[in-house]
């Protein structure tokens, strides 16, 4: 993450203190940084695509490992690890071992137990791969804040690919 | 700025559209978010003193050039120039050409003409200049998105130093 991660990190944290103001339910909170974030995301992938020259993929794999490789290293620092769940190959798993965007927060707010954090980042990949035609679930799995060992994001594509289409152009 | 700064210009102005839903005046967005850059100053010095190795000030000029040259330029990748405004020297402004906080910002939301778009960053420079023990007032007093051809942020120390002690010290 550039210089400027904390600037960022902590307006972030500002965010998420208003909309627990403005909302009492954790999942009311979660939607709407969600619906942020999906925002952002539709905004961000022009830019991503036009600095990162990334090529066309052609599984779901490629995608998810964009994502990890490029794409967070590019606007977190940080490169999460991948796993893949079922056979299919569209469920997958970002593994971080920690989360720039919660770097300053110890635990979650009082009385805020269900709270998605960093709830955002999930409507930002949302939005993002939306714009490519792709539509996806996006929700964390683990949360470092809710006690977990690491912070899980899970990714389905909602969509099966034909995967065998593409091994044969290649 | 950092390569994330996207993420971090997108998700500052969904801040801020969120601070336009929950306050119907202006000058209360405009509160808001110097209270809450206040907040994030007061956290981000101490990051920002540790990284940025500047030494022991002798004067006000000194300290806005090094908010200008260094601070400015770890966060948001730009370098204001520096006015000083009186004799006294303690009323200075920053004028920046362009402003990366509101990059995608083309004007300012209906209604909303005397929103204070970037107040954030008042209040952060508010907030880290107290923590060192330094009282100021933090204004927008031009700004392009009200159509003025440069932002000018003016800051004026509220005590006056006495800068001949300083003087004899060298």
């Amino acid at each position: 993450m550039g210089e400027n991660k904390d600037l960022f990190v902590l307006t972030y944290g500002a965010l998420v203190a208003q909309l627990c103001k403005d909302y009492e339910k954790d999942e009311d909170v979660n939607k709407y940084l969600d619906k942020m974030g999906y925002g952002i995301g539709t905004r961000l992938v022009e830019d991503f695509l036009a600095r990162s020259c990334v090529r066309r993929c052609h599984s779901y794999s490629e995608i998810i490992d964009i994502i990890a490789q490029v794409a967070f290293k590019m606007y977190l620092g940080i490169t999460p690890s991948v796993v893949c769940h079922n056979s299919s190959r569209n469920e997958f798993s970002l593994i971080l071992d920690k989360n720039p965007l919660a770097e300053f927060v110890e635990e979650l707010p009082a009385g805020r137990s269900a709270l998605c954090y960093c709830n955002l980042l999930c409507g930002v990949i949302r939005g993002a791969l939306e714009m490519v035609h792709l539509a996806t679930d996006v929700t964390f799995l683990q949360d470092r804040l809710k006690g977990d060992r690491v912070t899980e994001i899970g990714i389905t594509f909602l969509k099966k690919l034909d995967e065998k289409k593409y091994k044969r152009k290649k």
